[in-house]
């Protein structure tokens, strides 16, 4: 009997993906208003750039922007381009649609929520609590808990032990077929893959599930657990 | 012929003390709905006194706070706080009545205008990006560029350097009477007491002027200047 719906972050309860971009889009054209004298497509590339060398969380992104581009910091531009991410990146932060009613249907259904995610502690909390979803989740296991990331088992068992749960009570969900699918089965959990976030058109996630739309998870449930109504 | 004029920034052309007061307040409630227990008392005045002993624009309070409280960062009720904060921040974060359209009739009238700060530089520029007002200064000095707080002549000195105009041409206005007034009278500047922002119920601010709305300014400029009308 499933009792655990345990979710990946990032393109499955939040579009990670589309708020990345809105923000750094904002930012490039607030520093070139501020007087940052590049083109938009060159400030785009050099950020790509950082957040692959450095990680997509790096949060100094506009500082060592500005040193290569510069050779210093100019305060003006660098204040105008993280005021405009900030902004953009609230605006665009949201849920994918169907997912706090699904949430609190779960809830409703006596079912426990958790999040998997690799995203580091601070950032992972910080975008669960700008959308007020850190009320929601019985146990939150991020990078910092653990230090490894999916499709390692540890993550996984981590927060089975959290929840007081067993592999085959518990289903995983999210959009990246190599690391939340093959980790959540590598350790007994059934799977749904989250079609609506995947970012790398998979054409085989090799899940149990594979859903368009998060509200498709109560059928899921029910069906798994013999409910027929 | 005064032909500019040179702003406080904090409690000058914003109301400091409301937003850290709104933003502390947001943040305390916040963190205990996400599970600190103290009350918001207790909270306020173990922020207080972190801000006392690391100054007012501490960046790691709540950190500080939740290492002193519970022995660690508990990151749901860190990003509580945080989120709570900035939000609260930035709906206060205003300008006081009367201050952009001053700023812009200013402007028209020809005049050069700066700021002269004793806040860090990236905290002084985040505030005035919020607000959109990076583009109205033609000179910003903020603390890190000379390292010395005002009454000192040195970062009033260096305004004017900047500006390229001689202390006569400029007017200070400031709610800091020890610190704007003496400071900006000590190089040979016409000082503005800012009264609207005044912290310290100061009896005598020893100014040539004293204000209780930014938008007297305008008329103080045309007197200096000698224009009639």
């Amino acid at each position: 009997m499933i009792k655990a719906i345990i979710f990946d972050l990032d393109n499955t309860l939040v579009d990670f993906m589309l708020l990345k971009r809105a923000a750094v889009n904002a930012a490039v054209y607030a520093m070139i208003d501020a007087g940052l004298k590049l083109t938009p497509d060159e400030i785009r590339d050099m950020i790509n750039n950082i957040y692959d060398s450095e990680g997509i969380e790096y949060q100094q992104v506009f500082d060592k922007l500005l040193k290569e581009a510069l050779g210093k910091v100019d305060y003006k531009i660098m204040s105008a381009g993280i005021v405009a991410y900030r902004k953009a990146r609230e605006a665009a932060l949201k849920p994918y649609p169907g997912v706090l009613p699904t949430l609190i249907e779960l809830i409703k259904m006596g079912l426990k929520l958790a999040v998997v995610s690799d995203a580091p502690s601070k950032e992972a909390w910080l975008r669960l609590s700008y959308i007020n979803f850190h009320h929601l989740f019985d146990v939150v296991i991020t990078y910092d808990e653990t230090r490894e990331r999916k499709p390692s088992p540890v993550p996984f068992n981590l927060a089975l032990k959290e929840l007081g749960l067993k592999a085959d009570e518990c289903l995983m969900i999210g959009d990246w077929a190599e690391r939340d699918m093959v980790g959540a089965k590598s350790v007994g959990m059934k799977t749904v893959f989250a079609r609506y976030g995947d970012t790398f058109n998979t054409v085989n996630p090799d899940s149990d599930y594979d859903i368009n739309s998060i509200s498709e998870l109560t059928d899921i449930v029910k069906k798994e657990n013999g409910i027929t109504k």
